[in-house]
């Protein structure tokens, strides 16, 4: 799958040495190869599926619950946030829940909101916080009244600490169209504990006047997933729907009124930042589209995170951004550089395993590389190999009714250590303190093959060690 | 005052040929000076006056409006809105006006807020838009009851178009220190048309729970000012006032109920970014505190607003913006960047004139230069001299709490024209559609003593004109 080094890729290594070289980065110089897969997919966009398709499908039963979805409702899974969505009268918001379905002994009342955007009203959009959950244990949910009674389950994440193995599903830009189908079908296959999502979900605003039926039908299409396990939601470009040629000028309203995140729980003072903490990993998500200048809330709240962080309980920390910082695809290059420059300094002071990014439309994976040692004068703003630094991952392949992000740009960067544009999702298997297996899976392939995989050995832990050498190997 | 070609000067000059040659910049060499300043301040920061100072002082009468202060309430100036405030009872809204002191024949009525923060509740804070006015006017306006009515005046701006001649003060970063009063007084003695304020009013936040006392004490202290004339707010880190630590999580909250902004009038939907026209000029005010990422509200709206600017009738287009894009000061070195990555494609293809921010306690003015053609991997990231970009003009000098920013960083770089670390104003003279003169007057002199001036040609009807050879020279 792997093009041969070849002219091209020749000259990325001379230039990598030659880089190397003038900057002095102080690392043993091993070759870090950087591969662009020769895979070639059809790039056209695919439609959004069809209101009337099956995925889309209303639950039987009038006025049943529908669009189904949990995230964390706490900071580390002893409460589960419930979401769903009744279209033709309000309902109520309980949920019952407990450890067997056939005894859901306990009950929480959540809250019911609504909201309006241009020519459409939506449902009676009902969250429910359910509490006092013990950690990596099964739960059996259900709402609803009479034969409209749904029932689903979810085991919530195991408690802090650096022992527990943690499997972190890969989601991005997901859509609905047949790819995004596809991509959700084959994580299915092996799903993770939970989903850390990358940002945009809908594209409802793809459609004329943003059309919020289509948040709808997402919320139905992705049910089958996010009913059964918490997804994490990053904001991403979609979730904005600014719209003032229509008067639609609050930002993340559809997005706030329909996916909550448990900001509260870490002193976060806005839904688009916050972190959870799942076993030994601690999840920091950022907002690419709220204010993040120094001062601003949100800078001073990943300060103040960053120093609560405690890598002997959780050794994974990892970043969601819906813009890459590090990316080498045409599209949206370098959109990322103010978040970069905003934040790379500190990513890097942390020892921040990997950040994760969307928004683009294809899969990409870097070395860890740096570059954080520019003044505006001094010309220091090639990045350069640093085993201090995160990995930059770029998941914005869902598939979704923009199609594929199909121009990169050449020569392959020597921060880049992989990327293909095709559909798909990765999973991250934390094994221990020290150890994460990770592997990305392309749709166009069965369920069970890995398109891009390595090892990556823990920032906290390990922090010297180069784990570049697993890139694309079998480590075991 | 200047420091002779020494040096630092010397090696400055050889970085900028070698530069010159390295980038290809394809623009003559003229030798242009980076001068700084070897006039020595006291840099020890003075104490906000005290509460009793007669600056200060509530004017007579019960419940007498105070803290009276104008902006535009409108994008041109056909409307003024008033605000102040009433402390011991919530009193009416009503303004009175009209052309003659003695004949206030037009009423307004204005609408009041409150707000509370931590301990602390604001009095009744009235804002009324006089509406219906004509350009270029003198209108006389008074609000209050019986004794306590105070009455003041103001010109309203020529209309747009290129002919008249505007006259802008330029004040940052002001607090209430004797050497504020000090900034202030000075300015009174030339003053101009408008105030554009770049951001960082009363510093309450540097006392003890953010001392909303210290917003009214500035309200009062800048009234003989600001009654009198519009200022032209911009949104500065010391206007975010976000204190969790004490509850306090909404962003802006003190300033967006004191210091409203005309933002609806520009399409604008929040109070941070917009815009105004005066005369032969487009002023556009950015917010380094708001979200600014591409596809966010004031990333949409900047864009859709460059599109409006019609240099035929406004051929001067300023951008505002608190944290400086160029700057050679240490403290809060290189803080800008975000911002500047961001903003500065967009400036230099607007052909903006030039860029106003404060922040750095400090004052400096710009060579035209520009850093827009990095790519990340290509190491194109020197500023290099550039006719299309704007002047960047940090202002941020209006002596605060904190002191002057009195740490140079070295060798001074190319792109810096002109630095001094003393307290001062500056004044944009636009005498026509292609010539502006511009002073900085700093505090320590006589009040006509200027201690910077230049010319400023106009980017669009002199686009190539190397205006830097005004630089520190006599005009006329």
């Amino acid at each position: 799958m792997e093009r041969k080094p070849a002219a091209a890729a020749a000259l990325v290594v001379v230039v990598v040495v030659l880089a190397a070289a003038l900057f002095s980065v102080g690392e043993a110089a091993h070759p870090r190869r950087c591969v662009t897969s020769t895979y070639r997919r059809k790039h056209q966009a695919s439609d959004d599926m069809p209101m009337d398709a099956d995925v889309f499908a209303v639950p039987p039963g009038r006025n049943a619950p529908q669009q189904v979805h949990i995230t964390l409702g706490d900071q580390t899974g002893t409460a589960m946030l419930v979401s769903w969505v009744t279209v033709e009268a309000e309902g109520n918001s309980t949920v019952l829940y407990g450890r067997a379905a056939d005894r859901l002994d306990l009950a929480a009342e959540g809250t019911t909101t609504r909201y309006t955007f241009y020519n459409y009203t939506s449902g009676f959009i009902h969250h429910c916080t359910l509490t006092g959950l013990d950690h990596g244990t099964r739960y059996y949910y259900a709402m609803g009244f009479g034969d409209t009674v749904r029932t689903f389950w979810f085991t919530t994440p195991p408690p802090p600490g650096p022992g527990a193995p943690l499997r972190l599903g890969l989601i991005g830009d997901l859509g609905q169209t047949p790819d995004s189908n596809s991509t959700l079908t084959h994580y299915e296959q092996h799903p993770g504990d939970a989903v850390l999502f990358v940002g945009d979900l809908s594209y409802a605003d793809k459609h004329p006047l943003h059309d919020n039926n289509r948040w709808d039908t997402w919320g139905r299409f992705s049910e089958r997933s996010v009913a059964y396990q918490p997804w994490i939601w990053t904001a991403g470009n979609h979730e904005i729907d600014y719209a003032p040629e229509i008067g639609e000028t609050v930002a993340f309203k559809p997005f706030s009124h329909r996916y909550p995140t448990p900001y509260r729980a870490s002193d976060s003072s806005e839904p688009y930042w916050y972190s959870v903490k799942m076993g030994p990993a601690h999840i920091i998500v950022l907002s690419s589209y709220s204010a993040f200048g120094k001062y601003t809330p949100q800078w001073k709240w990943l300060e103040q995170e960053l120093k609560r962080v405690d890598r002997e309980t959780t050794p994974w920390l990892f970043i969601s951004a819906h813009v890459p910082w590090y990316n080498s695809n045409n599209f949206h290059f370098m959109e990322g550089e103010p978040t970069r420059v905003q934040f790379e300094q500190m990513a890097v002071d942390a020892r921040v395993d990997i950040v994760f990014a969307g928004h683009v439309h294809a899969y990409e994976r870097s070395h860890r590389y740096s570059n954080i040692k520019y003044n505006i004068t001094d010309g220091k703003c090639t990045p350069v190999a640093d085993r201090r630094a995160p990995v930059y991952i770029v998941i914005g392949d869902g598939g979704n009714i923009e199609g594929l992000a199909d121009e990169l740009t050449w020569p392959q960067p020597a921060y880049s250590a992989f990327r293909e544009y095709s559909y798909g999702h990765a999973v991250l298997d934390i094994k221990n303190h020290t150890h994460a297996h990770y592997a990305w899976y392309r749709n166009h392939d069965g369920n069970k093959v890995t398109a891009d995989t390595t090892w990556f050995t823990n920032r906290y832990h390990m922090p010297n060690h180069d784990d570049s050498v697993y890139s694309n190997t079998a480590y075991v």
